[in-house]
């Protein structure tokens, strides 16, 4: 039996990754397609355990610690949940990964990318996305529409000039030269997020068949 | 002002360690030595969470979850008081460090020794042990000990062969080639922890004075 397809969702606070990973979700499960959908940190018990500590307490931590609670909460994911699901010929969606690492503990708190870059190595023992869909905005528009949301997390209350470098980071991971550099991170391909829904659903599904041919119409087991 | 001096107590399951450090750390008061003494994981608050979800809840843990969980603890321990405390001119004891992840999570759970290798690194951001003092039992008696005090905690469940695994790796720690491919552990000195607690104590205090002298006895700020 062939193995399901990992694509994975990218981008700063309001880039409108979650609203567009519903309707992929939905599409696939339109089309009949078997498919999990995730979201980081979090997607299992210890996970969920693990964001609440990351994202609601109100203790202070450390650059090192939250990059590590990120890492053992995606290895628990990956291992427990995605891994199998992948085995079975389903597909997974992933609402952050990888990138989010480099994005957030990296450009935003300073930590070496070497450093990252093997923890990310530790999470995944070898797993490698089939595809990241780059959401990008403005940051600007990014956190004004996660603002409106309401309820802004540990990390989103953080101050501009680290949404700025955050923002300017995610905006580098689509450059070819980046992507030689982390083949751990697979093909990353940017999305414009600017304009409606439909809108961007359109760009993101011309990105997916254009790099995954039959991914949105032909169930794995097929 | 001199920096204070980290001096961990590594070993398995019932070699001794918590009462040789309660012995230590008492003495260290009756000298007026200021030192502070921290178990692992824990020690902070957000370390105290990440204890309860390592050793006391059912849910199953992938062996790189509990990798990972064990660095955030150790980093939050690291930068939120161990750092500050050796700053201030404390000496600081631990107990358990940078060996325990090797040989649990390496050799227990196994682990590319690369990876955790990393993972250690990435917790302690540089600092390194004045000195390790690993504490020796054949593993039977180690125990032994353990199961006589009851309420075994996760890791203490694991199989006989897993403990046994464990118990061969720290025998090979303090071998000088072991150390010399670890300079993130420091110096390590392995003391026979057979017999009473007063013979044992004496091992440790004369290990001690050997490596580090005047620890027993000079306030770092004199």
């Amino acid at each position: 039996m062939a193995r399901g397809r990992l694509v994975v969702f990218e981008g700063g606070e309001g880039a409108g990754k979650s609203t567009q990973l519903r309707r992929l979700a939905a599409s696939l499960g339109d089309a009949g397609i078997a498919h999990r959908l995730f979201r980081e940190p979090g997607g299992t018990p210890a996970g969920d355990r693990i964001r609440d500590l990351l994202l609601h307490r109100s203790e202070p931590l450390a650059p090192r610690t939250e990059a590590a609670l990120f890492i053992a909460s995606r290895a628990q994911l990956v291992a427990a949940e995605v891994v199998p699901a992948l085995a079975r010929g389903e597909h997974v969606l992933l609402d952050r990964f990888l990138l989010s690492t480099y994005a957030y503990q990296v450009h935003g708190r300073g930590l070496p990318e070497a450093e990252v870059c093997s923890a990310n190595r530790m999470a995944t023992a070898g797993l490698v996305p089939d595809l990241t869909l780059l959401l990008s905005l403005p940051p600007s528009e990014g956190l004004s529409r996660a603002g409106a949301r309401g309820g802004a997390d540990r990390i989103e209350r953080a101050d501009a000039a680290f949404h700025e470098r955050v923002a300017s980071a995610f905006r580098h991971f689509s450059a070819s030269a980046w992507q030689q550099q982390h083949p751990e991170c697979g093909v990353i391909v940017a999305i414009d997020a600017v304009g409606s829904e439909g809108d961007v659903e359109t760009r993101l599904r011309d990105a997916i068949t254009a790099q995954l041919p039959g991914f949105l119409t032909e169930p794995v087991r097929a």
